[in-house]
């Protein structure tokens, strides 16, 4: 098969695509052949070398992809070759085949096409375990979505609007903020704003029951000052910088909480899994896409030949929902 | 009535056993006749200044207590005058009568004396809510306890034990260690020593999945050193100052949690209220008091009119266990 190899550590100059070899599935795993997978913002840390692979993790790139079952490992039920599903990945994504453990996989929602939804697990998955599995969001709750038109966000607005909160969300330009209030968002803020102010404006004085956090540091004392009294922070990028002074006297008079969780070094299975996720995904959020209260946002198809100039793409900023990869051959 | 009153805001010096105006109970309260208080930590800062009074509650210090019920307010069910109770209170415990929410009420555990009762509700409810209700600790998992020798500490020991944690407990004096241990601490830690190392090391290598913190800033690197994969860090004091640099970086390599939360803002009913929480001590921590599993640990007996002596006693350092403040004339 070919995937997207690196040269070695640097920027997207290094990926080319290449003949490597097939995967085989182990226990429990099925290969698939795969249609599209799609960027993230951690493939562009791996390609610099700050993002290093779990031990047993594919050193490809590409954290989510959907295609077809071509082959099934010992083990696995449930499933047959020939279906067309989505996956969460430890890696392996930017490829035309990858081994994936069985309870990582999800059917593709009602109304989404194989292509798009190979840009669907990891925002759906981050989303499900931070905001309601970890964040418990409630119906009638504020949510505030940190960088709303970005893949993350905009999934975030549609599913927390379809659960009932009151969603708030950020972005840089009217553009990005119309396209976020297009999508459900009740208040839209300017991240040149002062955010905590302009929200606790737009809500009485209340703030956020829940935050969705991309920037960690820069952002960390507004979004405290931002946080509703029982409030939930949940940090999942640290794009504004990994070292912050907190005001633990600020967190206690809120009774306030700080998550910080990423999805790539959970186990497979048990307390806190992929499984466990990817089963609340399957059961809470996909019926969404049936009921039209959340549809795939793809910003750009790009051949996965071509994922370097994918990775350009993101880095340049201003992109709204995901960039597809799609394999020239399937 | 008479109560401890404050001339103005400074040390014990300012505390006197005054004559002041009976309370009377509200629609939902009662008032209870006192038999026995209790100081907290927060009540020192209370005399300070240093702890606002929250809007509602009474200016008299106390947090907890147990006596007998003397009045019922307009709506109370399920109590009789004379029932013999313990309560969390906003305020007003250093006082020979209080009135409190009926929710805010407990039985006398099975065992325990009504006198012993009255250091028990605060140590029990922040031991119910932040290491069960929010911390989530689960049977077999460790939990770290700063301070074992406390008041919280040596409830939070026992009552873990009986849950079936694994229990790491720190002090900072050998006698106080050995007392850890003998209330079922398995693992006893030096607070002279790295904590974090000491853990790992008598932990091979896990850390703790719960912590339970009175030190704030100063404890903040060092507890999200300790902590475990998915662990829960849960901040309740600040006694090693406010402010501190968070290394977010550090937090989502273990997918960590850092709450920081207290019980007396919190709303008397509905969601995250102290109804809630009261409920679940009653019904998951009250009967470990019947099967020996949990007893109350009291250090020393003072009259409540002497509570500046008791103040001094616990800022002095070394006390293991609360320090009760007996109505003189009860």
């Amino acid at each position: 098969m070919k995937a997207i190899t690196l040269a070695e550590y640097g920027g997207p100059e290094q990926m080319a695509w290449e003949e490597v070899p097939d995967p085989a599935p182990g226990p429990g795993e099925v290969v698939l052949d795969v249609v599209a997978s799609a960027v993230n913002r951690a493939d562009l840390l791996q390609v610099q070398g700050n993002y290093p692979v779990p031990p047993g993790a594919s050193q490809i790139l590409g954290l989510e992809c959907a295609g077809r079952i071509a082959a099934l490992g010992e083990g696995v039920t449930g499933w047959n070759v020939g279906d067309e599903v989505c996956a969460l990945l430890a890696g392996g994504g930017y490829a035309q085949k990858v081994a994936v453990p069985a309870v990582q996989l999800l059917p593709i929602p009602q109304g989404v096409s194989v292509e798009e939804a190979g840009g669907l697990p990891e925002v759906a998955c981050t989303v499900w375990s931070n905001v309601f599995l970890e964040g418990r969001l409630a119906e009638g709750e504020t949510f505030l979505i940190q960088g709303g038109s970005s893949g993350i966000g905009t999934h975030a607005i549609q599913v927390a609007k379809a659960f009932g909160a009151r969603v708030a969300a950020t972005a840089g330009h009217d553009d990005r903020l119309r396209f976020c209030r297009e999508l459900g968002a009740d208040i839209v803020i300017d991240y040149h704003d002062d955010i905590a102010a302009e929200l606790k404006k737009a809500t009485d004085g209340h703030g956020a029951d829940v935050i969705l956090d991309n920037m960690g540091a820069k952002g960390l004392a507004n979004n405290l000052s931002a946080l509703a009294k029982d409030g939930r922070l949940m940090i999942i990028g640290m794009q504004g910088g990994v070292k912050a002074e907190l005001n633990i006297g600020a967190l206690l008079a809120k009774r306030g909480h700080i998550s910080a969780m990423g999805l790539r070094g959970r186990p497979v299975e048990g307390p806190n899994s992929k499984a466990e996720i990817v089963d609340g995904v399957r059961d809470q959020v996909w019926p969404l896409f049936g009921t039209g209260q959340v549809r795939p946002i793809v910003f750009e198809r790009h051949s996965m030949a071509d994922a370097a100039d994918a990775h350009r793409r993101l880095a340049e900023g201003g992109v709204t929902g995901k960039l597809l990869l799609v394999n020239p051959d399937a």
